[in-house]
């Protein structure tokens, strides 16, 4: 899938390791783009995540994949990387009316300000990220309004941009679509979802819990989908 | 200096440990801040300046200083994080028409974005940054634009913004003052600027170069201000 042409576009994707992230890979390589990976060693709980951004990186043809150490956990304030328990069965992502423990303060902003530096670095015009308005979970900074906040100030803050060279332009091919429309895309795009991980508070060995908000909307998008769900949940919440 | 009432504003000071950052320290506190500073240890090499940070948090009496760490280098692209030579004896800094290979791409959004998730958690409304316009070595994220979209996608990016609770201020107090005035300012206010560091490019001791940009400009501030300039420096260009 890598295109070394000079003039083939660059991108850099931000990979999690979980299906959305790997389904908006598949469609910036489908686009064109030779495509850098960035996934960030942060202090969440649900480590293993990172072996799978590296799985999906190499079997999607990503050109190179790096992992960035940060420590959020210093920071806290999230199930994900403080001593906060994760919410276990909970309806809070069907509503979108409350915004959950699982949220981590800024991410996505820390996330997108890393990648456009490494933007700058390789000369990539284009940062794509696997946010959906959707099933979000009621995170604010997946809502499109946020995005296009961040994509100004990105061609604000650049030395590239400031000369005019190139604009930045923020990517999120999935933001209008249901979890159960992203596994049939990813599936169209050939992306092998046994690979990817959703589960905020996975077995030691890695397993899906099958009851945190994440698994529980994994499962019900396979589901709609009508397409057969690949994950192995250590409990199911029937 | 600290002040432990319920209503008092809690702002994050980014701080650098050089002359600007502990102006705008002693300018926070000042205004009736309880003031969480926040120092980087992002691979670069003048990175004796994490030390002067902790010094001057607890000199202008801050009510505590976090560190985090964050791997820059493996992104590279600078002379202060990669193999490429931090420039001597030029003259972008006066002209500005020129960004110097000291930018790091995309550094205060990333900064900024850090400071965001940490004054989320500590509920702190205010994000001061001692960034200048005016000596500001031509660098795109320093300037007044850049700082208001960014203040404008902190509002749409955290979960106390879009719950309405709060409104983020990213304060920029000496945006429009040349280096002499600065540091007028800060000795106004009791800064010990012999505790500061400023050089990119220090000896193996700490002591400051006096050749890099960032000397050149703190010794001319000094002159200009007509305040004694309390910095050892290894070479002085005359």
């Amino acid at each position: 899938m890598k295109n070394s042409a000079k003039d083939t576009p660059k991108a850099v994707v931000l990979l999690s390791g979980g299906l959305d992230s790997a389904t908006t890979l598949a469609a910036a390589i489908k686009d064109g783009y030779i495509c850098h990976t960035l996934s960030f060693d942060y202090g969440q709980r649900h480590h293993h995540e990172l072996a799978a951004g590296q799985r999906i990186s190499v079997a999607l043809g990503a050109a190179d994949h790096k992992v960035i150490r940060l420590d959020l956990r210093s920071i806290g304030g999230s199930a994900l990387t403080a001593d906060i328990d994760v919410p276990k069965q909970s309806n809070q992502h069907e509503t979108g009316s409350e915004i959950p423990a699982t949220y981590v303060p800024a991410r996505n902003t820390i996330f997108l300000s890393i990648a456009l530096a490494h933007a700058e670095v390789l000369g990539a015009t284009d940062i794509f990220i696997g946010v959906n308005a959707v099933d979000y979970s009621g995170y604010p900074d997946c809502r499109p309004e946020y995005i296009e906040a961040f994509e100004q100030m990105a061609n604000l803050a650049t030395k590239t941009a400031v000369q005019g060279k190139q604009k930045i332009h923020i990517r999120t091919p999935l933001i209008e679509l249901p979890k159960s429309e992203i596994i049939k895309k990813g599936t169209a795009l050939g992306v092998d979802f046994s690979i990817t991980t959703s589960c905020y508070d996975p077995s030691p060995e890695g397993l899906a819990c099958g009851l945190c908000d994440s698994c529980v909307i994994r499962r019900k998008g396979f589901l709609q989908a009508g397409i057969p769900d690949p994950t192995i949940y250590v409990k199911k919440n029937e």
